[in-house]
């Protein structure tokens, strides 16, 4: 551990590395995420010696994160701690911890009490949820995007339904039973319509005073339509299916107040002791560390290499990167993230190699959201396709992309066993929070 | 819900019940663990109405709990909803919900917000840990009762090996490579082996600074062998056992103090990050609302039909009851609990019906621990066996008694795949907590 020192208030101490292995060129990549260990796979082979630094110690395979929040998945299932993933990987150090700092012009990363040195820096610490400037509704309304989050959002799904079992009075009762996901981008449409399911199908049977049948699912969007970022049509087709399936849809519906009670939306009060926030996203608060230019959602402004301007050796990728391309946004989503991540690191082996890389170059191949379990929408850039062999298409897409062989099998074992039971499997409440 | 009012204040509201349904007499079960949820099962063809009521919405079987803290098998794999178990039973009601209170006189329950009036009650809260009087150890060394107990020492487990990871200082390191496990019964003998494994074949390929592989995993016990209620000679089996893992066994070794820094056992100081509490138990703290006898741990004195003596119509089951047989203690395990609990089921269907039930008799089929992932010791009351063949018989012991198929299934995949692999299936920190 040569190219790290103690934080020792001086850092007297920092960063002397003399031998063999430790002159090779550092490498420091900030997040486990899609871009984040897409870049360390990527450097398998390079002369670098690799440190991923994550607060967790497991990436997540976030598409399915909204599964394990709707219990049908345990947490487990969608991840894979992110050593064992790069075990392999003889060059990579992996860490966790917090990053705290980055200071750019030192070439060094404060994660924890400790202060790494690089060579190159790769961040990728993603996004996390905004809420418009109302910080107080993260209270009240808790977004989807790590496992933690997962976890508290089924614990509230779960204790909701408990509550109104317990509730002997009814418009307290109808409170417990009504949910409100605010946003309908593909975490929205995808919580609402597997609560329909969980409300309509898979409990009713076990409860005796509360009538999950009765459960109200409210859907609501600022926008004119869910799926926004896809064509109209799929628009429609989920709409249409949401709906078939019990969920209210609110469209260019804002809400404007969220309070334990539940959302005001214009004039009209929807009393709700579950509220998810699936609206708006920020990018991580590390991009505020480079005093670069950054949009509004905080992502830094990066060169056509993924570099932060004037700092060729720092690279922003993912959610964090704003990155245009024909006068579009490259999406946060993540095979954008995993392309940035491959880019990024096939960059520095260029550099080493004396070679110049190439701009990056997003290729969009598309996008998709299941909406119900035999339901999906799915838009290939040119091929539109919906319902069942959207769902067949979602289905694979998902399994292909899950890292883990193990993984893959618990979660197709999973999905069949729910798939013939309606059951959710992973139904148990863990920890404690405010609201219960 | 006529049998229950809203606490207003002065009770006024509370039960009358007069339509057909509700003059069924009211049983009120207190607990979902083995022994009420027996009870609650043996009471499914009764003329009576039950409520099934506990903090947590789910069983938990738990003799497997210590691989949930071991990362080898997720929650859900070995727990269950309550109303899940039970949804085809029309006449129960299952709560979720903390148990504040039982006034015998007026045979009222408080829950929560809310008072429920019994005709009968079987109280199987169940133990929880006991630290001899130590309550400041609580913090330092978890014990392991209850999933979130699972979840939390998960976390302290995998966390402690992620800080060894990140230490310069080498002392300290090893610091965060020591484990104490504190009580050499069943629990303590699976976790110190279970440990043992995940640090010498599970990780070690895994870390780059930290060396798995020089984990010391202490097991200590103030009696003079493990597995005291054991025959002796499988107790020396699984020392031996232990001690080839690399599991350092200290007998006739109380701890003295348990801080963050470690544990003080007699004239030694073990410096230790990560302690284990496997113990003291002492019943549940609800035992104290009879102010009935009650041994040292606190285990309320039962009549014969195991009652309480004066209330024939309260029942203490499994854990909490202090039950003599032929001069000897009924043991606080799963077996015992479900005797008791079909039992006490049985007592209130011959009380309708008229008929005496004759005294409890607990039957005693031996008890079982494992060791490692292919040994195990076994006592059958006069069939002893261990190694190979007592884990075979460990594992289809365990596979036939958890409920519900898909769990069993699950399991049963699960460690097929360990078996193979050397891998743990559950490696994924959540949560935080005060020693990160």
């Amino acid at each position: 551990m040569r190219y790290m020192s103690s934080a020792d208030g001086h850092g007297a101490r920092h960063t002397v590395s003399m031998d063999a292995s430790t002159s090779r060129p550092h490498v420091v990549i900030l997040g486990g995420g899609f871009g984040g260990l897409k870049a360390a796979r990527a450097l398998a082979r390079a002369p670098v010696r690799v440190t991923l630094v994550d607060r967790a110690n497991h990436h997540v395979f976030q598409p399915l994160l909204y599964q394990v929040a709707a219990a049908s998945l345990s947490g487990p299932d969608i991840a894979a701690p992110l050593r064992h993933i790069v075990r392999r990987q003889r060059n990579i150090t992996v860490w966790m911890e917090d990053v705290t700092g980055i200071d750019v012009a030192a070439r060094r990363v404060q994660a924890g009490a400790q202060t790494i040195a690089y060579d190159y820096l790769i961040v990728a610490t993603g996004s996390t949820h905004a809420y418009f400037g109302h910080d107080a509704w993260a209270e009240f309304a808790p977004g989807l995007k790590t496992m933690n989050d997962a976890l508290a959002i089924r614990r509230r799904i779960l204790s909701a339904f408990e509550a109104a079992e317990r509730e002997p009075d009814a418009a307290k009762r109808a409170g417990w039973l009504a949910f409100v996901i605010v946003g309908a981008g593909p975490t929205g449409v995808e919580l609402a319509g597997t609560l329909a399911e969980i409300a309509h199908h898979t409990l009713p049977r076990e409860f005796r005073i509360a009538q999950p049948r009765k459960a109200r699912i409210h859907l609501i969007e600022a926008g004119p339509r869910v799926l926004p970022a896809m064509p109209e049509t799929l628009s429609a087709t989920a709409r249409r299916k949401l709906e078939r399936m019990g969920v209210e849809v609110h469209t260019g519906t804002a809400a404007t107040a969220i309070d334990a009670a539940g959302v005001r939306m214009g004039d009209e009060h929807v009393p709700a002791r579950t509220v998810l926030w699936a609206a708006g996203v920020a990018a991580s608060p590390l991009g505020a560390q480079f005093g670069a230019e950054r949009d509004r959602a905080g992502r830094v402004k990066v060169a056509a290499d993924l570099s932060l301007p004037g700092h060729p050796e720092v690279f922003v990728i993912g959610d964090l990167a704003w990155v245009e391309q024909c006068g579009q946004r490259v999406p946060g989503m993540a095979p954008a993230a995993k392309q940035m991540g491959a880019y990024a690191a096939r960059v520095v082996r260029d550099r080493m190699a004396g070679r110049t890389a190439k701009p990056f170059r997003y290729r969009d191949f598309g996008s998709l959201a299941s909406i119900s379990r035999s339901s999906a929408v799915v838009d290939l850039r040119g091929l539109e396709f919906s319902g069942f062999a959207g769902w067949l298409f979602w289905l694979f897409a998902h399994i292909l992309f899950l890292i883990g062989f193990r993984n893959r099998l618990a979660v197709m074992w999973n999905w069949a066993w729910s798939y013939m039971t309606w059951q959710r499997n992973a139904r148990i409440i863990v920890g404690r929070d405010r609201t219960q």
